[in-house]
């Protein structure tokens, strides 16, 4: 299957196949010089079977880990680039999970102004979220995601048999993005989750959650208003994440722990409780809001002393309020989960 | 004047009045926090002037030169903007030449994805040539605007009040981009700087040049193929520029070297001539094409072998041709001028 959209950059185009990655090739004949960039977290085969048939190519692969989306890989990065003389009219291509997108994505976008672009998402977080929408970044004195652009690939091919490789900690962490995005904006998407076999389903899935997310991007391509709501539970997870540097909890995870405590309602928490339940994924550390309302400050969501918070009025429903970080630390605490 | 564009980004607007400056503040009301960002060779009493007024403002200034347009000063500013604590609906401001707004307008760009921006150039050359089109650069191991992107001003004030401090020299710095200009898309606006007094219609012919530029920039936002006309005099210009170090000569005298030098036809090669000798502007350096092939394979125009070269048609008319890199060095050779 194949999506289209005009961006405010370009026509971008979804590629969403099983196998695909054996035929990335065929999209790459116009490139004069072609560099692929990848993490030693992603299985070497995936780069064999992605090279193999493209003329001109050559690889560039960095440590794996949150720690390593940083200005020193970017300088790197940069330096490989211009070693191998790339201009704007050849292509960069990223093969990896969320790390590795974000990185390289903001590599293409600022390299000569920003040259051609493709993703290759190697995980379930990377293909239903990091992929779509233009958002790429780098770490910067410690503040998740200080730096970046917006700056939309202009193709994405995802692979579902790339997920086979995922370990079930890995794969469950892109599951709780597409969670986030039933809560807020498509109750077919987390009923489907929540009763059906999720393995069976997951090319409906995963086709089901980029809709979705491609459908909220067009409508606020720059994050200022409605796109907010993506960042259901991203208030206190990315504050985890940070509080945890990047260590002990998953991105996803951290979402995880982000939904069921931004979560008013009862009814709502319990179905979530289940969906953890479901998918073997336990609740095990206390989170002491006060520590992390320092991490809270840094974030980038904060406007003035308020904050923009996503809350959901139903399953598949959410709106935007604007609160103060007081109010919103002291909610926290009225919290417990089993 | 006030002159307003939708851009790809956001709607841009033009303010072209004498003493602008002293009003900017009555665009600033509706922000939390300002950072004015200027270097040491913009008169401190435009900064006074600019901040007298603002609320919540401070300022930050970098030593000026072009190398200072530096991944260093990047970083010492993201520091800077981070310990102030600014977030995304914040404001930066560049207050200066074409070094002040590349930089400041790539810093704005990335910064927590890119924050509020309003660009205020004191010189000629940024009045009518960096501020518009949104193109942000720094230098990056010795190649010229080799790290970069597209983010347009939200509004740009044009104060020709502030180019009486402007040397001779740093004056015609800029009025070489505007003979470019008329030579390449506008032959009323170069036979205005042929036949009138320059100084006397310097409003109006700024005016002329802006709206130039903003008319080829809507047809070509990212520079992929019309806009590259602005290009003329460049390729050998930028290759200039590097060769002697970008000490020797300013970028409007390098191409003005470059428009001449590229210029096929001896009565256009005459009228530039006299234009030079009118704003007393003298060529002096002999250029060796062999010794700038280096500098000019690291320009970011090369396509594979390939330049895109602009060449006049007539004045005010111009097309893109395709060249190889060896034709166009070869076919500097043959020119000679008084």
């Amino acid at each position: 299957m194949v999506l289209s959209i005009d961006t405010f950059q370009h026509k971008s185009s979804y590629y969403i196949q099983k196998n695909i990655l054996n035929e990335v090739y065929k999209y790459c004949k116009s490139f004069h010089q072609i560099i692929v960039v990848s993490d030693d977290g992603v299985p070497f085969s995936y780069m064999e079977t992605l090279i193999k048939n493209l003329k001109n190519a050559s690889y560039y692969i960095f440590p794996h880990g949150e720690k390593n989306k940083s200005p020193k890989t970017v300088t790197k990065l940069l330096d490989f680039l211009l070693q191998k003389e790339m201009n704007r009219d050849d292509l960069i291509i990223a093969l990896g999970g969320g790390v590795v997108l974000d990185l390289v994505g903001f590599v293409a976008s600022i390299f000569k102004r920003g040259i051609s672009y493709y993703a290759i998402p190697t995980t379930l977080l990377a293909q239903v979220d990091c992929c779509i929408g233009g958002k790429t970044a780098i770490d910067y004195q410690q503040i998740k995601n200080a730096i970046g652009s917006f700056y939309v690939p202009n193709k994405i091919f995802i692979d579902s048999n790339v997920l086979n490789t995922l370990t079930k900690r890995q794969f469950n962490n892109g599951l709780f993005e597409i969670i986030k995005m039933g809560l807020i904006y498509d109750a077919s998407l987390f009923n489907l989750i929540a009763e059906k076999n999720i393995i069976q389903n997951i090319d409906s899935i995963i086709e089901k959650a980029i809709k979705d997310k491609i459908d909220i991007v067009k409508k606020d391509p720059f994050d200022r208003n409605i796109r907010q709501i993506l960042n259901y539970g991203h208030t206190l997870g990315h504050a985890l994440e940070s509080y945890y540097h990047f260590k002990h909890l998953l991105h996803g995870e951290a979402i995880a722990y982000g939904m069921l405590l931004e979560t008013k309602q009862k009814d709502i928490q319990q179905k979530l409780c289940r969906i953890y339940k479901k998918i073997h994924f336990r609740l095990h550390k206390e989170i002491d809001s006060k520590q992390v309302l320092n991490f809270i400050k840094n974030d980038k969501k904060i406007s003035g002393k308020y904050i923009v918070l996503p809350i959901i009025k139903e399953i598949g429903k959410c709106e935007l309020i604007k609160i103060t970080l007081d109010d919103f630390i002291n909610s926290l605490g009225g919290h417990h989960y089993e």
